[in-house]
């Protein structure tokens, strides 16, 4: 496999499969055609088309529209149709910086093709001239992507919390970095990408920070997320992404734009702008 | 104006009126539909027709499509199509990092909508906590853009000569920057964009360099081609991409890239991740 080939498998689905979800007129999500039909149930809060799926304008505030919500998925999670539920809400808006429209649980995000946003941390530790990254091993029994490699410190947004303060609570609770260290955490740039998952599509917005940590920093696990940690040179780091399945999908991705950003992967390499290009998704 | 719309200029075009341009059954470019008839005199060599302009595929070599070309173009120049001569070859593939299937003079690249690129060099200086950035301003004689703002170093990339090895010597010409100095330089990613300007169609990819320089470094121009340099902290700057038009139009989102990798245009910007989208343009 090549960088490139890591990088097309974040925009890979159907459009064609897919008709818009609405709310107040503004498109928040996608939903699969699939999936559609059981959503036809809920007319009182949902008015499923050919064309599209509306949340019923009669909802027109945020609290009214999350509440409706709430039902429908609560009801969708009793028939199976949602699963490892997280008791966590996400925003719905039509794009990141517009208004929050409601709120919904972060299982079903996928279900109704809602942006996710997460905030993904690149631990890193110079080394002479050169530079090691800390790569997190995910615990087995997480909801998705057990064993799978990860970023020092990844997660989830969820609503209501700034991306600062959920960096610095992540950094915390994952890897055990003291808040006045995750702080320096510079914000360098968001992927983007829209892709069929087994949960769902996951159109996603990943908020990437690099964390120059001391040498003589040892992460530690505190919430049972992690299974362990490695210190690995960014060579093994290039080969590991590049060559095996071993990351998660869109940790693999953080890890590219940061070997792009940081200068190891250069325009001498054939696919250098084609990889930028596939790093931001077009505007669906 | 936003950072966005500064963006936003970069991507503006008009896809209906533009045919592909192709060589060897590959699209190479794209042609304007005012444009395309006056290639019609050059039947030997071009294939117009209402669906794409092809190269003659009798043309199966490198060399020979440069020298049919190198024909077209100087009979349009004579004719006062092409302006601002450079006498400067750029390469003709289907993308960076693809195969090059001939060679054509600059000044006529964006009139066959061909991909340029070019080689960009943010110059900053640290200031305590802060940061100081090197910003050229252009010659007033330039064919392009005179007496706008420019990075402290820039420059197309033509046929043949490496992307650092380019920078090297646009270090040297237009700021006296010595080569030690200038092989500092990072790649740090590229920017694209497809905009219609007075010239054709700027298909363009730039590769940006980060060059920290000593405090006690001053850039002095030797090509003629920069009237002067400004040292302004980043503030200044931001405040000069975003409210004037005083920056060359690609340079501004040179710009735009480094305050989102140095981390001074943030999450908490509602813009965020549609400026990013906008640096790097689909496939077209």
């Amino acid at each position: 496999m090549s960088y490139l080939d890591r990088i097309r498998a974040l925009q890979a689905w159907d459009a064609a499969a897919y008709r818009p979800f609405t709310a107040g007129g503004r498109q928040v999500g996608l939903i699969h055609r699939d999936f559609a039909p059981h959503l036809a149930d809920f007319a009182g809060t949902l008015r499923v088309t050919e064309d599209a799926v509306a949340l019923d304008p009669a909802l027109t505030e945020p609290a009214s529209r999350t509440a409706a919500m709430a039902e429908v998925l609560s009801d969708l999670r009793g028939r199976g149709l949602i699963r490892g539920w997280r008791d966590e809400p996400y925003a719905v808006r039509e794009r990141w910086g517009a208004p929050v429209l409601f709120r919904m649980e972060r299982a079903a995000v996928p279900l109704f093709g809602v942006e996710g946003c997460g905030v993904h941390v690149n631990g890193f530790v110079r080394d002479g001239d050169g530079m090691k990254m800390w790569i997190g091993k995910r615990a087995l029994d997480k909801p998705t992507a057990p064993g799978k490699l990860d970023q020092i410190v990844a997660g989830g947004l969820p609503a209501g919390i700034g991306v600062m303060e959920n960096l610095v609570k992540e950094c915390g609770e994952e890897a055990a970095i003291p808040e006045a260290v995750a702080r320096t955490a510079r914000p360098v740039g968001a992927i983007s990408y829209c892709t069929e998952r087994a949960e769902g599509l996951r159109r996603d917005v990943l908020f990437n920070y690099d964390l120059e940590l001391p040498g003589d920093f040892e992460p530690r696990n505190t919430d049972g997320e992690i299974a362990g940690f490695h210190l690995w040179p960014m060579e093994r780091v290039m080969d590991v992404v590049r060559e095996s399945d071993d990351f998660k999908f869109n940790c693999g991705a953080i890890v590219i734009d940061f070997l792009i950003r940081r200068g190891f992967i250069g325009p001498d390499h054939s696919d250098y702008v084609e990889i930028q290009r596939g790093l931001h998704r077009a505007r669906a």
